[in-house]
C-alpha cells in the first residue's frame, strides 16, 4: 500500500496510531490547525468537510526538489471526492460548485508568515453557478476577484501592488470611495483586468481548471515554508526549520450570504480577567476578516443569543464542550451559513498572567483539572509579571482605540517602558543620567558598545534582530523591557527620526513599549505596579506550597525586608549580609577607623562602638522572624570596599595640588596642605589594602582569621540580640555562616573561636540559645572537600554567584558588561550562568558537595543563597539535588514558591 | 616474667622479635646509638661490653612521676654483672675497677641536646686502683674530676660556672696557663674542692657508691628528655615529644693510656667528593674529645697504617664490613686501648649532595646496592642543591679553621647567602634596591610586615623560630637562604648590633649564612655556582630515565631556553608563552597600536607587522627542538598588561598638570598640553580595558574569540615557521594550545577558526605538517567537563597555577605576600598550594579531568605545564594520575627527571 499523505478530518485515530498516540506528534503531522479540526470532527463538533495533507508530504516535497511524493496527488483527488460526497457539491461543477480553501498549518503558530488561498474552485463557469445558488452576484464576483488576486500574488508571484493599483484605477474611474461600494459589475470587470495582469506578468493564464488551481495552491503553501519571511520568523522565534507545514483543504462556508448568516471569534473565558464568561465578537452577514479588521462595529457575543437563539445555543454548547474536551480556555472562529453553525478553528486561548491564574484555579475548582495541573499551568513568568510595572489597561485600550499602537515586534523582555526616543547610546545615557529624562533607546540593532545607553534607558526598541539578538539578551539580562525586530520601523539616523507605517517620530518624542506583548505606542501610556498580593495568586501559591518539598527562605538585611519577605511566604532568612549594616552613615566612620588604625586598642574601640548597632539590627531581625531560622553571614567583602578608591583619591590629590599652586594666603596654603596630607594617609592605606584581584583576595573567612576581633564582635552582637529577644519571649534560631571557606582548617579555627564567644555571651546572659554554625560553599575547593567541611559545619549554603565566578574563572562585574554578552550572542553559552545555574560545571560541584557532606553528616542542612535561588530552572535543579531550601530576594519568593512546586510535581511524574 | 627493660648489646634479636623485625622500631626501642652498638656486636665488630635501657623505660619513668618501672633496676644490676663477667673487671672494686659511661641515645639524633655522664665507677677507693692499673696518676685524677664536675652539673644541678671558676682560681694559684699543664696533684686538689662545692650548693655529698652514681646518672638522662633545650630542639626540628630516650651503659675504654693507644673518627668514603677512600682523623694517646675539639693537630687516618699497622688493618676491615653491612657510607668513632681496637659508634655518614650522587653510583657499580636503590637514595633536594650557589669549599674550610664560623642554627632554606647585616625590613629593602648592596636581613623573628625586606635580601637570619616559623616559610617560598633559631645570637636593636658568643657584629658588617648547613660566618665567603652538568649527576639522571614513565618537557619561550632545556634532558616543549615574544622593544609598539586602535584595518596592519617576528621566533624554537613536540600557547594575558597602569598614568598626569601651571612660554605650554592629551588618550584606553579582577577577565581563549585576528596571526606564524623549517629538513611537531577554556564551545569555535587558518597556510606552502590542537585545563569547569572538551582537543595540559587560584578562590599575587603566609604559619594550610599541588582539591579536579577525558578519547595526550611540574611531590602525584609528561622550567628538569623516577619506583614497590 502507498504511504498515506492525506487524512480526512475524521481519520485522526489513524494518525494517532501512526505516531503512537502522542498529541504533540499528531500536531507535528497535521499542523496545529489541522489537528484541531480533526479533533473537533472526532468529538462531533460541526466542522466543514475537509482533509489535511501532512507536513511529511511537505518535507518530502521540499527535499526531493519540489516533486509531490508518490501517491500524494491521487490521495488529494480522493480527498476532494470525499468532500464532494459529504457536501453534496462537486468541484468544478457549474451547477453546484464546491469551493475549498487551501490553508497552511504548521506545528507551531507562525501568524501571517505563510500562505493561504481561499475560494479555490471558482472560475468563469462555476461563478455563474454560485450566483444562482446564493442569489448574491456581488458576493460571488468579489470572491472571484479575491481568488484571482490572492492566487496571482501567492501562487504565481505577481506583486500585489499591481492588483491594488488596478482597484485604485477603478475607484477613480467609477468615483467609488471604498471597496464596499463596488457593485457586482465592477468586481467582474476588475477580475478580468486581474487576469490580464497575470497574463502579462507571468506569460501564463490564470488557471480555469479547479484541480490545477488546487495543485498550484498546494505547492505554493509547501514552498512558503521556506519563504524568507517564514525563515526569518523561525530564526527569531527559535522554531526548528525542519518541521514543514501541513496543508488543510476545507470546504468554504460563508457568513455573508444573508441575514441568517454570521461570523465571529470568541474566547471561552475572559482573556484579561479570567472570568468564566464567553467573550467575543460577531457580525451578521459578514466574512471573518471583517470581524478582525475592525472596519465595522462588531457585536458582543452575548447579543447573538437574541439575534440567532438556536445557533447561539449550539455555539454555547460547543464552546463549552471544546473547553471541557481540551481542559483549556479556547479561542474559536465560527461561521453561521444559513443558520447552520460551523466551527472553523479552535485553539488554546491567549490570556494575561492574571487571567491565567484565575482560570487555572477556577478550572480546578470546577473539577476540570486537578490542583496539580492548575499549579503546573502557571509559569514562573506569569508570576513574575505580577512584579513588573504593567501598562494601565484603560490607558492601553484607549491608545489602541485611537490608533496609537503603531507597530508590533518580538516580545523579548517583559515589562512596560515609557520614555523619549534616543537614537544612540551616548545620548540615551546623557539624557537619562544628566537630565533625568526617561528614555527609550531605539536602534536598528544594538552592539556591545551600546550597553551604557541600554542600562540608562527605560526600554529598548530595535528594528532588526530576534530573540537571541544582542539587544534581547542584554535587555533580559538587566530586566529592561524590550521589543525587537520591529521591521516596520525605518530609522533615519541623519534626520534623527524614524517612520513607522508612515508615522514620523522624532528623537525626543514620547513612545511606550510593551515588552510582554511586543507592542509599540506613539504616546506616553500610564503604568501601574500591579497588586502583587492578588487573591487568586495567593490561592495559587498556597496550592503550590502543598506540593513543593523545597523550603523558601529569603535574603534580607533589615527587619523591613524580613517582614516583607515573610508576608510573601518566606520560611526563614538564608542570608543576612552583615556588611550592609556597616554602610549606614552613623556606622561607617567607626568601620573606617577600624580599618585605618594600626593600633589594636583603637581597633577594639571602633568595634566596640559598632557592636550596639549590629545588636539592634539583629534584635529587629529576630523579632520579624519569630519562630524561623535566621542565617547571619559574617563580614565578607574586602576592607578596601569601605574606603574611597585610589583613582578617586588620586584625582582629588591632583586637584588639591593644583589648588596649592594658587593658594592666596599662608593660611589657605596650610589648609590645603593638611587636606593633601589627610588624603595621602588614606591613599597609603588604600594602596596597602590594594589587591590585583579583590574577588580572590582578603575577604570572607580570611578576614576573620586575619582580624579575629572583627568576627568575634559580630558573633557577640548576634548572641546578645538572641538572648535579649528570647527573654522577651521570641522564639529565636540564629545560625552563623562563615563565608568563602576553602579549607576545613579555616572553619575549624574560626568556629572554635566564635563558638567560644557565643558560649561566653550565653553564660553572661544566663540563657541558652538554639544555634547552628555553618559555612558557605563558594569556591570549588569547598565543594570538592565538603565531607571535610561537614565535620565542622551544621549547615552548608551554596553561594552560587562566587561559585560560578570561580568555576568558570569569570569575574561577573567585568564579564557581564563585556565578553559574556558576546558569548551569549554567539551561542558559545546558551544561558547566562549568573542567571541560571550551569549544571555541567557549577551544578556538578554542587552535586559532589551535597553527596560528600551528607555522607559524613546525613542530616546536614543544605541550602542556596545566591541569586540563582530565585531562578526557576535553577530551583528545579536544587530540588533534584535534594537541598532543604532556596533563599532568594523577597520579590522572588512568589516565583520561587511556584517553581519549587513545579519541580516537585515534575519529579513525581518522573 | 617481668617486662624486659634492659638489653645487652648481643640481645638485638630479642628486640627484633619484640618489635616484629622492623629496624626503625629497633631504633625506637634502643635509640640510634644503642641499636647500632648492638648491631655491630651481632656482626662481630669489637664493641666495649654494655647494655641499653630502652626508651620505653624512659617513657614509663617520665609518665609515672619519675619512678623506675618495676624490675628495671634489677635488670640494670644484672647488666652490670654481665659486663663484669665479660670485661673481667668489677664495678666498685678498688683492685680492678670497672668504669662505665651512661649515654643518652634517642631514635633521632639531637646533637648536644641531651645528657651524658662518663667515668662512672670512680671514687676515692677505685681511683687509686686505676692508678695502679694504668700507671698514669694524672690521667686518673683528671678523669675523676671530670666525673665529679659532670655529675655535679648534669645530675646534681650545680652551675658549671662554679667549677670553671674554681679551675681558674687554681690556674692563678699555680701559675698554670692551660689545663694540660695541671699535674696529678692539682687535679686531685681540684676534685676535692669540687666535692665541697657540691656539698655547699646541694646539701648532699657527691656519692661514693658507684651504683648510686649509676642510678642517679640514669635518672638524669631520662629527665633530660624533657629538658628545655631538648624540647625546644624537638619543636624546631619537628620531632615527636613522646619517643623518649634510651640509655646506653658502656664499658669505658681509653685512648690515652699511652702510645699504644689512639682515638679517632672516620667516614668510610669522602663526605665532600664521595671518593671511595676512608677519610678521617686520629690522635695517638688522646681522648675522643681532643680529636673533635681541634685543640691538637690531628693526623690523617692514612697515617695510622704506619703508626699501628695491625690496628689499622683491623680498622680498615671493620669499616668496610660496616659499610657492606649497612650498605651505606659509615661515620664511625673508634678507640685503640693498648693496641686493641674498639668501635664506639657507627652511623650513616653525612655528605654533600655531590658526594651523595657519586657514592650512590659507585655503590651500585660495586654491586652493593641496586641501580633502583641508588636512584632512590638521591633526593630531589640533592639534585636541587646543584642548582643553588654554594659556598666555595676552600673558603669555607679556611673560615672554619680561623674561627669565623660563629654559630649554628636550623637549616631551613638551602643556599649560600652573603651580605651586610640589616636589622629591619625597610633598611634591607632600601640598601638592596636603592644602594645595590647585598644584604642579609637579621631579625629576632620575622612578621608579615617584613616581607618586602626579605624579598630584597640575599638571606635571612633569625634568633628565634623553628622549621615552620614565618621566616622559614617565606624563605623557602621565595628561595632565599635562611638560618633560623640561632639562639646564640643576641640582637640589640637600640645599638643596631648583635652579639654572638661574645663576637659583636654591627649593622652593615658582612656575614655569610649557609642555609643548607645552618651555619653562620662573620665574614664574606666566596660562592660558586656549581657545575650543574656534573658527570656523576648526568649518570644518575640517565639511570633515573630508565625507571621513569613520565615524560619531562620544558617551558621555554626562546630558542636559547629550548637549547638549554634540551641539554638538561627535555623531551619536548610543553609551554611556549607567545606573549613573552611581544614584550621586546621592537615589537611592543605594534602591539600597543593594535590595542589602542578602534579601526579594524589598523589592527590588522599592526598584527601583520608582528607576524614576521613571531614566525622567526618559532623557526628558532622548532630548530632547537628538532624531532620533539613544541606546544605553543596562544596569547593569554589581558591586553592592559601591555599598557602602562592607570595609577602611573595618573601620577604622570598630575605632574604634567602642575608643570602646565608653570609653563614659561606659549610653546612650552603647547608641548605640555600635547603630552597631557597623549597621556589622557592612553589613560582612556587603559580605563576602558580596566577590569576589577583581571585574573578572571578578558584573557586566554576569550581574547581569541573577541579579537579573532590576533590568534589567527599567531597560528599563521606557527605554521609558516613549521613549513619553512620542514623544507629545510627539520622534523617539526607543532601543537597549538588554547588557554583558559571553560566551555567546550569556546574550543569548538576557536579550533575551527584556527585550524582553518593552519590548513590555509599549509596549502599556501604546499606542505603537510603533523600538528595537534588542544587546550589548557586552568579553571575548575574545564576539569569538570573534560569529556566535552576532549571532543575538540587532541591534548590537554593542566595549568595548575590558575587552577589552584580558581579552585581555592585565591589570587596568588595578593595572597603570597599576604594572608597565605599567615595561613602557613598557623598551620591552616600545611603546604603552599602554589608550590605543591593541593591533592584534595586541585588534585581531585585533575583526577576527574583525566578520567573524563580518557573516557572519550583514551589516547588523549595529558600533561601539566604549571610551576608544580617542577615540584617532586607534585610530580609524584602526576605519575599516579597517569599523565604523559610534566613540563617545567629548564632548571627544574634534572629534579623532575629524578622525581619522576622516584614516583615510578615507589609505584612499582606499591
Amino acid at each position: 500500500m502507498d504511504r498515506k499523505w492525506v487524512y480526512f478530518f475524521n481519520e485522526i485515530s489513524e494518525v494517532e496510531k501512526y505516531v503512537k498516540g502522542k498529541w504533540d506528534d499528531v500536531k507535528g503531522m497535521l499542523g496545529g490547525k489541522g489537528a484541531n479540526l480533526a479533533e473537533m470532527t472526532r468529538i462531533g463538533v460541526p466542522v466543514p468537510p475537509g482533509f489535511t495533507i501532512t507536513s511529511e508530504a511537505c518535507n518530502t516535497y521540499l527535499s526531493s526538489g519540489e516533486d509531490f511524493p508518490d501517491g500524494m496527488w491521487e490521495q488529494v483527488l480522493k480527498g476532494i471526492k470525499g468532500i464532494e460526497d459529504k457536501s453534496g457539491k462537486k468541484f468544478g461543477d457549474p451547477e453546484n460548485p464546491l469551493l475549498v480553501s487551501c490553508r497552511s498549518g504548521a506545528k507551531f503558530s507562525m501568524p501571517g508568515m505563510m500562505d493561504t488561498v481561499l475560494d479555490i474552485g471558482l472560475n468563469d463557469k462555476t461563478a455563474p453557478g454560485m450566483v444562482k445558488l446564493t442569489s448574491n452576484e456581488r458576493f460571488v464576483y468579489d470572491s472571484y476577484r479575491r481568488l484571482v488576486q490572492m492566487f496571482g500574488n501567492v501562487v504565481m508571484g505577481v506583486p500585489d501592488e499591481l492588483f491594488e493599483e488596478k482597484i485604485n484605477e477603478f475607484r477613480i474611474k467609477t468615483g467609488t470611495k471604498i471597496d464596499a461600494d463596488f457593485n457586482a459589475k465592477n468586481w467582474k470587470d476588475i477580475t478580468k483586468e486581474f487576469k490580464t495582469i497575470i497574463q502579462i506578468q507571468t506569460g501564463s493564464d490564470f488557471p480555469m481548471d479547479p484541480y490545477k488551481q488546487l495543485k498550484m495552491a498546494t505547492e505554493a503553501v509547501f514552498k512558503s515554508w521556506n519563504g524568507k519571511r517564514a525563515v526569518d520568523y523561525r530564526n527569531a522565534a527559535s522554531i526548528s526549520h525542519n518541521l514543514g507545514t501541513a496543508v488543510n483543504i476545507v470546504t468554504m462556508v460563508f457568513g455573508n450570504l444573508g441575514n441568517d448568516c454570521a461570523t465571529g471569534v470568541a474566547l471561552s473565558r475572559n482573556g484579561s480577567t479570567g472570568e468564566n464568561r464567553i467573550e467575543g465578537d460577531y457580525l451578521i452577514n459578514a466574512q471573518g476578516e471583517d470581524v478582525v479588521a475592525g472596519t465595522r462595529q462588531t457585536n458582543d457575543i452575548s447579543k447573538l443569543k437574541e439575534d440567532m437563539p438556536e445557533a447561539y445555543a449550539d455555539f454555547d454548547k460547543i464552546i463549552h464542550k471544546l473547553e471541557k474536551h481540551y481542559k483549556e480556555m479556547q479561542d474559536v472562529e465560527f461561521t453561521i451559513e444559513n443558520k447552520k453553525l460551523w466551527m472553523l478553528q479552535t485553539r488554546d486561548g491567549k490570556r494575561t498572567a492574571r487571567a491565567a491564574v484565575r482560570i487555572a484555579i477556577e478550572m480546578a475548582e470546577e473539577g476540570l483539572i486537578s490542583k496539580e495541573e492548575a499549579v503546573l499551568r502557571i509559569t514562573p513568568d506569569n508570576v513574575d509579571s505580577f512584579l513588573h510595572p504593567q501598562f494601565d489597561s484603560n490607558s492601553k485600550a484607549e491608545a489602541k482605540a485611537t490608533g496609537s499602537m503603531i507597530a508590533m515586534g518580538l516580545n523579548v523582555s517583559p515589562g512596560a517602558g515609557v520614555g523619549v526616543v534616543a537614537f544612540d547610546a551616548d545620548l540615551a545615557e546623557s539624557w537619562a543620567k544628566k537630565d533625568g529624562r526617561q528614555v527609550i533607546m531605539v536602534r536598528p540593532e544594538t552592539k556591545p558598545d551600546d550597553i551604557h545607553g541600554m542600562l540608562a534607558a527605560n526600554g529598548i526598541l530595535t528594528s532588526r534582530g530576534g530573540r537571541t539578538s544582542h539587544a534581547a539578551l542584554v535587555a533580559r539580562q538587566f530586566g529592561k523591557p524590550a521589543v525587537v525586530g520591529v521591521t516596520d520601523i525605518k530609522i533615519d539616523l541623519n534626520k534623527r527620526q524614524m517612520s513607522i507605517n508612515g508615522d514620523i517620530i522624532k528623537e525626543g518624542d514620547w513612545i511606550s513599549i510593551d515588552g510582554s506583548a511586543g507592542e509599540v505606542y506613539n504616546c506616553k501610556l500610564k503604568t501601574n505596579i500591579p497588586d502583587f498580593m492578588d487573591t487568586w495568586l495567593i490561592k495559587l501559591l498556597s496550592w503550590a506550597d502543598e506540593f513543593r518539598r523545597l523550603g523558601i527562605w529569603t535574603n534580607a538585611d533589615t527587619p523591613e525586608d524580613a517582614k516583607r519577605a515573610r508576608s510573601y511566604g518566606a520560611e526563614g532568612i538564608g542570608l543576612c549580609r552583615t556588611e550592609h549594616m556597616f554602610f549606614e552613615p552613623k556606622r561607617l566612620p567607626f568601620l573606617n577607623k577600624m580599618i585605618m588604625t594600626d593600633l589594636a586598642v583603637e581597633r577594639r574601640d571602633a568595634l566596640d562602638a559598632l557592636l550596639p548597632f549590629q545588636r539592634d539590627d539583629f534584635i529587629g531581625l529576630f523579632k520579624s522572624m519569630n519562630g524561623l531560622p535566621v542565617i547571619t553571614r559574617l563580614i565578607d567583602p574586602p576592607l578596601h570596599e569601605f574606603l574611597p578608591n585610589n583613582v578617586d583619591l588620586l584625582h582629588d590629590l591632583t586637584d588639591l595640588k593644583i589648588k596649592l599652586q594658587h593658594a592666596v594666603s599662608l593660611q589657605d596654603f596650610d589648609t590645603i596642605l593638611q587636606q593633601i596630607k589627610n588624603k595621602e594617609k588614606i591613599l597609603a592605606r588604600v594602596d596597602k589594602l590594594h589587591e590585583s584581584n579583590p574577588m580572590l583576595g582578603l575577604r570572607g573567612v580570611r578576614l576573620g582569621i586575619q582580624i579575629p576581633e572583627l568576627t568575634t564582635m559580630q558573633v557577640r552582637a548576634v548572641f546578645e540580640a538572641a538572648c535579649i529577644v528570647k527573654k522577651e519571649g521570641v522564639d529565636v534560631h540564629p545560625e552563623i555562616m562563615i563565608p568563602l571557606t576553602s579549607h576545613f582548617n579555616e572553619l575549624k579555627t574560626q568556629r572554635k573561636a566564635l563558638e567560644t564567644e557565643a558560649k561566653k555571651v550565653m553564660k553572661e546572659q544566663g540563657i541558652e540559645i538554639d544555634y547552628k554554625f555553618g559555612t558557605m560553599i563558594e569556591v570549588p575547593r569547598a565543594a570538592l572537600t565538603a565531607d571535610q567541611l561537614a565535620e565542622y559545619a551544621s549547615f552548608i549554603s551554596f553561594g552560587t554567584n562566587d561559585l560560578t565566578q570561580t568555576t568558570f574563572g569569570i569575574s561577573r562585574d567585568d564579564a557581564e558588561s563585556g565578553f559574556l554578552i558576546n558569548y551569549l550572542t554567539k551561542n558559545i553559552l546558551t544561558e547566562n550562568p549568573f542567571a541560571t545555574i550551569d549544571i555541567d560545571g557549577v551544578g556538578k560541584l554542587m552535586e559532589i558537595a551535597v553527596k560528600k557532606a551528607k555522607k559524613v553528616k546525613p542530616d546536614i542542612e543544605c541550602g542556596i543563597c545566591g541569586e540563582h535561588a530565585g531562578d526557576p530552572k535553577s530551583i528545579e535543579f536544587c530540588h533534584y539535588l535534594g537541598l532543604d531550601y532556596v533563599s532568594c530576594s523577597p520579590f522572588r519568593i512568589p516565583v520561587a514558591r511556584l517553581a519549587a512546586a513545579h519541580a516537585a510535581l515534575k519529579d513525581k511524574k518522573g
